[in-house]
């Protein structure tokens, strides 16, 4: 498995994450021109508790472009590079995992969250010496999709209203300079709410003819046995205290959501609060999760790294 | 004037911005048990920039009964004592502003918000002899209620959906624990969500019989002079990332609300950011301006301590 | 083993690490008045990620005093109660293993860092039918006594001048009122740089009698596989910008101290930064340290409850 | 007067103390590439409370470089530029008063507080048609050793051990990332430790020649009625607990530093904490107060516009 963006924050987040993985190794990782020539322990500056895990800190820093040494590749690139560059992969013949959003609303690109719409993988089509590319959704989007799924499932959902409030790690590094957020609320992420609004219609929507398996929440995903896939992916507590991000965003390793304060509301039927871990379950977690199912179902039959 | 609570927060806040005050003049406070024959200056822990105002420091603070030597009192004392106390000074023949939670829904006393509704001034029966309560919202619902009047006014208001992130001043002091609210979010205020839908609909609602003032928004407020009104209660930012609480929470002297993000909205039509300062515009400058508005109206006439 | 004042901040940190512990299993919980005759389930606020260990939470919660069911007693009770509390405990035949300050300067009581001045167990005053107290030091102190112990130990030394900044939880529940430390800082701690300086000095110095093992840094502490025991106490780092405490307070599971920035200084020969994590190995893992090095050094025998 | 670097964090904070100045004007504003072209209201994102100075905002922004339309400048530029544009402006024939630290260790360049060497005026060699450098020292400097310039008039300093806790506005925009500060301490700052003691033995050194001035402590200061000089320069609390920042920084308008916990040492004879206002006192203020002991020494002569 090579990693695309590997020195960035979700890229450190989904080296931690992989290793000790029992099916998915690291074999090559991939970054922009300041980091090549370098080793990964040299490239990086690690900004995770901890250091750089040490199967990686002498691989060499490659630039991310095939042909790369795996089979499959994990991008979490910046938004202003991802789209060519994952394209040129897939069409490589690679499978394409990602957590960038340029291709997240593509056709044949599943915006995929396994419990919740598993079946959209029907989207991929399938060509000889073709790769394909699959996506996560924004971090705000998978909790707000895992949320709604169960409701939209059993009672339908006509409408809702989500204010959200943001971990700052959402921006990456550097992201947002802490003059402007120390003691201070910033209204405005660029594209967010864009994001939130096209991305869930799509999670929670059904494939055409893509049979029996594109419903949400009837996939019987306990049953793979998904490593990252969490015990319970949606908790639900009933202090009125809680969720909070201190004490509930690692629920479940980072890949469970929390729900609390549901109530009766007397304009939109019911409200709730929901929390999830912005870099694990929004983002590093997702894409590895979708790695897992991607494998479970053989649709990287023969493409994992073995070692 | 007395000001009941003088040496908690809001009181602190009130004698802060009663310094100097062209008009209102503090010659008594009053506060619990623990500060009983202490001068002001050693009961009082500060807790703003700077120190006890120099006039004050030798006032003896007094239990919280009437007499009082003051014409009328402002009260800030907390939610648990504030009610017979309350009661108490008005009996007494006082006239009493307070910020406590404890009369805002009884029959004859006004929920007063100036620029809002000035005409439910016409709720207070005026009985000789008698003082009478005039109370201002919580701190959340009197930025909601100034934001919502004007739509109200000109288009009519059918459901609103509000969610609030609050500045830890609100709790009072303690308040909330720091290690309970350090790198967290605390989805819960008791009592904070029906506060703010009873507050509303009764600042938002017509007097019966209150006549012809009793309209919001129609009250020619800024012909009266008050020293403690902004010039401009509702700032409009046009900037994608604004209102932001550290840039925005001292317009008006902290009196000012801002709006930001007005967005057409697919389930209710419309959306927006308020922001407004929580201990001025939403507690202590919120009781002095009502002070300034019965002052002006004449509600206080022969009341004011003249110096 | 029993817990005193089991419900509070390091009570809950002794209970959650202790959870699993192969080793010392709790059998009691004790608190204070308020918590008595409820479950600890009930009684406890559980102010950490994750839930009450499952294994306590229909345990009732019993006064803190004699007899217990447990043979031997972690204190973590707040310090206006702890003495006379510890003193009966030991008095009744119990082994007591304080974090707190009561009896941290007594004679007989060793103010015990396993890594430091395991010899200092040879104050213990060893009589039929009693107990005894054995403390761990100040939070602070167990660091600066950490990283001076190798210095005093080859070099000798003379002095030092120390800067602290504390984590807000070294003020237990409810602690510091975040209107208090938000955006500031507090440059006094009650007593704080009374403790550094005397326990420093105890804990430093030798024990009169106490034979070949009263040095620091002499104890052979790795052959003895203490279970919480870091593999490496002290990590040096050479990054200019390390210690970080979001980086590096966990390192050996927030038992391991990290120091960095080593240099020549002018006024005092050399100068260093220290880091560790305040609740781990400056409080609950440093008790259930001492426990664990009672136990293997037979000061338990007989007395650790076995499962 | 001309502002060099208009637009950045300590640029903005001399644009709103200059606001209403009655003495100096602001007449030009100068910043990089980036910003010319474009009025100071189209260039400068502001990021304090409030809006740019009405006056300003129709000003075109212009390059560095003389001429300038201005008799003096005051510089904030970024450290990697301002070394060879301030001496281009002097050469020019401007006065240049300057917060960066390119010129401050220059031999005729005054690395000056008014309060504590003014007499470091007489390093300034003044020669027809050419300017001069005056430089403030770095934000920590300015609070050592206006603290410690009293204890060194009067009593000698022989040595000191100083520990910083620095406001990230030190580091100007954007400064530090917010992922690397929250729940964080970083014990680095580039060059920091170097430019204090240099700095510090520099100001509080005598001028070889400088005749009877040149002693710290000894000048009139206050006879000179400078408008942004504080009252009381330093002030001395006895509460245990300060100086704390929220509650000390804009004591004196941001220009006066608190000292507190003035006690025994047995390592160094005293302690005590300082606090002073990071972007006031040790930057924008400072530089401010600079020119306007110029202006009343005489060494702008025919020079400050007039309006």
């Amino acid at each position: 498995m090579g990693i695309l963006g590997a020195t960035g924050t979700v890229g450190q987040r989904l080296v931690a994450m992989l290793e000790g993985h029992p099916q998915l190794v690291v074999t090559a990782v991939a970054a922009s021109d300041r980091s090549q020539g370098k080793t990964f322990g040299e490239a990086c500056v690690w900004r995770l508790p901890g250091n750089v895990p040490s199967a990686l800190r002498a691989l060499q820093v490659r630039p991310p472009e095939p042909p790369l040494d795996c089979d499959i590749v994990l991008s979490s690139l910046p938004a202003d590079t991802a789209g060519p560059v994952e394209a040129q992969f897939a069409a490589a013949g690679y499978p394409v995992i990602s957590n960038s959003s340029s291709h997240r609303m593509d056709d044949d690109v599943p915006l995929l969250i396994p419990e919740v719409n598993a079946g959209h993988l029907a989207m991929i089509a399938r060509r000889s010496g073709r790769g394909f590319i699959v996506t996560n959704p924004n971090c705000s989007t998978i909790m707000i999709a895992l949320a709604l799924a169960p409701l939209q499932s059993r009672f339908g959902v006509e409408a809702g209203v989500v204010t959200t409030m943001q971990a700052i790690s959402g921006a990456g590094y550097p992201g947002v300079a802490s003059l402007d957020i120390t003691d201070n609320v910033v209204p405005y992420i660029a594209s967010e709410e864009e994001k939130i609004e096209r991305e869930t219609l799509k999670i929670l929507g059904r494939v055409d003819g893509g049979g029996a398996r594109g419903r949400p929440a009837e996939f019987p995903l306990s049953e793979l046995g998904l490593h990252t896939a969490p015990l319970c992916p949606i908790l639900v507590r009933d202090e009125p205290d809680r969720p909070q991000p201190r004490l509930d965003r690692d629920a479940g390793g980072g890949m469970s959501i929390t729900i609390g304060r549901i109530a009766r509301d007397r304009v939109l039927s019911h409200r709730f609060v929901a929390l999830s871990h912005n870099t694990i379950r929004g983002a590093a977690g997702a894409a590895i999760l979708n790695a897992e199912l991607l494998a479970a179902e053989g649709y990287l039959s023969g493409m994992i790294n073995e070692q």
